[in-house]
């Protein structure tokens, strides 16, 4: 795919010159052309003799439209003529336009009419780009017309993208069904929309002062697409992309962080209630085994350790220091501990960006900087490392090592993952709170746990990201090893987005996130209790190998409610072949229904759910088990629980091992069933069909994105 | 409105003689003027001089279309031409259409070629009406066209309906905006919009026969509507609506079942693990005051209670007979129940109709009827009414008793509700199994409840109907006063519909079920967990007084999730009114932020929750609040959850009574201190800001169903 850069260049630089941000519609197709992008056939007419002869040459019907760099409103200035069918028509039609602009704004400066061939058959949509605050250059394809502009169906991916992220484009839309032809219309030419996507993706990735583009509508027959009308919005002042360190940079600083030799506390303190003493308990009552250094100028020693009065006086070589003093006090300690080499600043103290003081803040980002100090925080409860036994926290120590990292950026939703993981007995590897995000934010924690291999799982509160890039890039390379959930928080709060094209005014915030974060692969969850959830047991799960998933249940209600809910969680109910069938029917009552769900009825004893749930986990052709059970007198809570959990592990040990969920419907000695079965990898829940099913569904779409079910 | 339905007999019969199901056009159009619905100007041609004089007639241009009983898709036979502007168009059209249709079938009857001015102007919308097998003739309204064939966008009401209940439906499509005009479209005329369907309504309410009406499309200007295609279909043998018992019947039959003054178990057993056992030692360890007799040939006396060889042999008067025996004794004994004059027949055995025994189901269906016996069942747990200390199940008593009463179609979901409420205590005025519901279904339950002074909110689980417009009609009665709230199980599984109609196409099951459940004021749970939240936190909530919800937080993460949470809930965050914000501020940290959510920061007093919590709860503007929990060492859960608990009793004592829903973020001791609010009236949960806001959200759908947020 050529480009013509220059031709590009010549057009912007020429409006730069006259102080311009808006393109007129010939600049916009000098430029579409310059890319590859097909327009209609037209001129520019500077009389009205000279738009009949344009008209004659590229063939009538034509429309007329005012070109004006003052005018931006074209259809408001009544500078827009349509289906001009004559010669004559476009004669009247040129004076008329040139009366009606003049008297929208008399002071108008006029280049002409533009005299364009009428396209208006095939599918209309819109194709844009815009620049978003978080992502930069995106794309977007929609519909167009007046129901998609009412229902915002519309789709958005990074730019630059590939022709096939362009053509997922195309089926990513709720009214997909539309292009590819329906109640007789014909389909529309899917490699000419999706090759157009690509070109205007790369135009706004190789011209940063391109803010936005607007090609709407677009129109596309069976036999190509063409983009009737185009407006390019530049930026004079285009943001720069973030500074990135190196990976290799990340990883030596995270490196230090989550396995340090030496942590010192600044503000330790020997006095019950205070956040120094609170971090220092942490340390030694968490079993961390590195060197911990209490600094404080006015104690000889606390909590049993030799105290220094500043990081400075530390005999040893340092790579933590944990910050637990008052903002004020924070630039001269910090400045000492980078002198000392410290790798990482956790940043605990509040009363920075958060509170109005942003000056503040961007002092101890200098001065972190100049030392190569990384920073986490401020305004953080701290982080949990449990390989390394390391509570580097205010909070309590954790002690239920796994596989699962979480961070948050908020401190309240910290101490929710922290009350969660400990009730739930949750096995994880760190908590980490990103606060304010002076410095580290999710992508170098991404960056390290992705080679971390304590780590196999990570789970994000976010409410915004500081480089939406940097993100997009680490999470691809930790997905394609392991699961990113994240929480981004609001998801409702629309970016008031001062809007100068169609595009823009569609890309709300959370839809651009949206279908950014899915096209990295990051599973996305709709609450806080969803991430939690999600987080606890998608480590516990193997990595399905298929989509047939197939249920069994003790009560046709559970199976028409967990059927529901995997409809709903977009999970593909196997076609039970009929070999299978027979044998599923061979071990259930003559009244239960084989098929999918496999319904083995109500008053069933162990060894029905041990011969069907054997028979799922045994044939390669069944990918995923969900099972409802049904507290009986015949099959108690817990026979049940230990028999699944034996079932589980046998054909665990002989290779078959696939993602098994449960629901169990029965009084409270179903809790105790499920308690043990989460202990023993089988993902369980009482009183709802909704949450096993959910959590199953999240597992299938990492490993979609992930790559694990092509073919 | 005056209908003609003389005229509207006169084509069905005339249909009917010739055993037609299918109306022609000009038939459909004679009955569409019959019902005062407007159709284009047009006339049937018999040939083509004569189409030529009708076209003259209503005026250019005109469409044609051939008439034949035969042809049902008449674009498909060639049989449809459109847009002909000139009168030798119309009359080589004329025979064009007639050579089609000869060609696509050389046997059909054609009675001539309808001549029709051709509208096209406004909004393409389709208006129809369709024949659910569940609530009977139900009317469709949605915009037409390609995008809605395949959004769906399509909402359905009860037939008839008020005008208003018409108008209500313009509003109910996702698109509505479109009717409103948008992007300087014209507005559709809504009075002959909702006018139209009022008349379609009609229609079908007065014509049984009727199966599917078709206005398709229908075009509307600012001036009024048009239905250019009319298709009807007829059903020579429509179903009767069921017959029903008047509230009195019902009454007096349920007043006896769950008020009984004397209960036999009819197959009671002194042997443990036998059902009959189970049941009798429930009615007794339950508390049941009133007499019991066990019902066995075998036994003297059962857990000490004197037992009788059959129920004619019990000395005085029996209200229930609970069935513990197998189905294949059922008949006998059921027959000698109803001499003896039970009210209610408690039907646990299985191995009827859901074993596939339809016969034996209904031999027991007619035998209860013949002795006016109400019948539960068969194929359930029993159930249980707790101001009564009743429990007729085989499963264990429950004891806490309080104001939701829970029915359940399967087993296994009423195991689970038993569950659930066990571990809340959740208080329960009745769970109750319905099962095959043979006879007594969620009518009659509804119809109870409702004057139940016991019982304050009902939710049910269900799978089908067997008569809807029975349970709206019950259920719009209770809702008026108290909630319910419907778990619709099988929500995906979407009826493989047969559809001769657009309307039928688009008739999906659970969408008939959704709009209709939401006209009938019914709270609709998405799943089963989500049911029994709402079960559990309804009845403690007071109703809101207005929409005006204010988010008071101790974290700003908390407050931007509940803000999430809230506009998914479709609740209103107020805009707090200048005072009102000053009166916030002067409690909260400068740097906190007033505003809705109101954010009092992390590190705050006990002091500063109660203060802004008061505020909320004392100011007449404020109607509900949502309270942010963050776990710190100044406030700590169980201060916090005393603290809230004392200010909203001492406030509900002074008036203030206000929904309250609490979300908290914290370690584990937030559990216990969630159990305080809750206890106290106070919605709260752990780890989750989405549920609090749901149930807050339930809570809200109530109310507004009920009237009392009406200006």
């Amino acid at each position: 795919m050529a480009h013509d850069q220059a031709a590009v260049r010549e057009v912007l630089e020429a409006a730069r010159a006259e102080g311009r941000t808006a393109l007129t519609a010939p600049e916009g197709r000098r430029i579409c052309q310059a890319y590859g992008i097909s327009t209609p056939g037209e001129g520019v007419a500077t009389s009205a003799e000279e738009a009949v002869s344009i008209a004659g040459e590229i063939g009538l019907p034509v429309v007329l439209k005012i070109v004006s760099p003052d005018i931006l409103h074209k259809t408001e200035a009544g500078g827009v003529l349509v289906g001009l069918a004559d010669l004559d028509a476009v004669r009247a039609g040129y004076d008329r336009i040139l009366a009606s602009a003049s008297s929208y704004d008399p002071e108008a400066s006029i280049d002409g009419v533009q005299v364009q061939a009428m396209v208006g058959a095939g599918h209309e949509v819109i194709i844009g780009a815009v620049t978003d605050p978080t992502f930069g250059k995106v794309v977007a394809f929609g519909l167009g017309g007046v129901l998609v502009e009412v229902l915002k169906d519309v789709t958005f991916r990074l730019a630059p993208l590939s022709g096939d992220d362009a053509l997922g484009m195309l089926d990513d839309i709720r009214a997909a069904e539309v292009l590819r032809g329906v109640r007789g219309a014909e389909a529309a030419d899917r490699g000419a929309l999706s090759n157009m996507i690509e070109r205007v993706g790369a135009l706004v990735g190789d011209f940063p002062e391109i803010a936005e583009v607007d090609l709407n509508p677009v129109f596309a027959t069976s036999e190509g697409a063409t983009a009737a009308d185009v407006r390019i919005l530049l930026d004079d002042d285009p943001v720069a992309a973030p500074a990135r360190l190196s990976r290799e940079e990340i990883l030596a600083g995270m490196n230090r962080i989550f396995k340090p030799r030496a942590v010192a506390v600044i503000g330790a303190s020997g006095e019950t209630g205070k956040i120094g003493n609170s971090v220092m308990r942490n340390l030694i009552n968490g079993g961390y085994r590195g060197h911990i250094y209490p600094i404080n100028p006015k104690a000889p020693e606390i909590l049993g350790l030799p105290a220094y009065p500043g990081i400075a006086d530390v005999p040893g070589e340092v790579d933590v220091a944990v910050f637990a003093i008052p903002a004020k006090f924070v630039p001269a300690a910090l400045e000492e501990a980078g002198r000392k080499g410290v790798a990482g600043a956790i940043m605990i103290p509040s009363g920075f960006a958060e509170t109005g003081n942003v000056e503040g803040q961007q002092e101890i980002v200098e001065i972190a900087r100049k030392h190569g100090v990384r920073m986490l925080g401020p305004n953080i409860y701290g982080y949990y490392y449990t390989p390394e036994n390391l509570c580097a926290t205010f909070c309590t120590p954790y002690d239920v090592k796994g596989g699962v990292a979480l961070t948050s950026q908020s401190g309240g939703i910290g101490m929710a993952i922290l009350g969660f993981s400990r009730t739930t007995g949750m096995g994880v590897s760190a908590i980490v709170g990103v606060g304010n995000k002076a410095d580290v934010d999710e992508d170098d924690l991404l960056t390290f746990f992705e080679q971390d291999d304590n780590t196999n799982c990570v789970a994000m509160h976010l409410e915004d990201l500081k480089d939406g890039r940097g993100f997009v890039e680490a999470a691809r390379r930790m997905v394609a090893r392991k699961p990113v959930i994240v929480l981004k928080a609001g998801r409702t709060a629309m970016g008031a987005r001062a809007a100068g094209s169609h595009t823009g005014a569609l890309a709300g915030d959370d839809k651009v996130y949206d279908d950014i974060l899915r096209q990295a692969g990051v599973v996305r969850a709709p609450g806080l209790n969803d991430m939690l959830e999600y987080a606890r047991a998608l480590p516990l799960m193997p990595a399905p190998k298929g989509e047939n998933v197939v249920i069994i249940t003790g009560a046709g209600g559970s199976g028409v409610l967990l059927s529901d809910a995997c409809v709903d969680n977009g999970l593909t109910l196997m076609e039970i072949p009929p070999d299978l069938d027979e044998a599923f029917r061979a071990y259930i009552p003559p009244f239960g229904a084989a098929g999918n769900p496999v319904d083995i009825t109500g008053g069933e004893p162990p060894s029905t759910y041990e011969n069907t749930i054997r028979l799922g986990l045994a044939d390669p052709r069944v990918h995923a088990l969900v099972i409802g059970y049904w507290h009986t007198i015949v099959t108690p809570p817990m026979v049940f629980a230990e028999l699944v959990a034996q079932v589980v592990a046998e054909e665990r040990a002989k290779g078959n091992d696939k993602p098994v969920v449960a629901s169990l419907a029965g009084d409270t000695e179903v809790e105790q069933a499920c308690d043990h079965l989460f202990a023993n990898g089988v993902i369980a829940y009482p009183y709802t069909t909704e949450k096993p099913v959910a959590v199953l569904g999240a597992k299938y779409r990492w490993a979609r994105a992930a790559g694990l079910l092509r073919g």
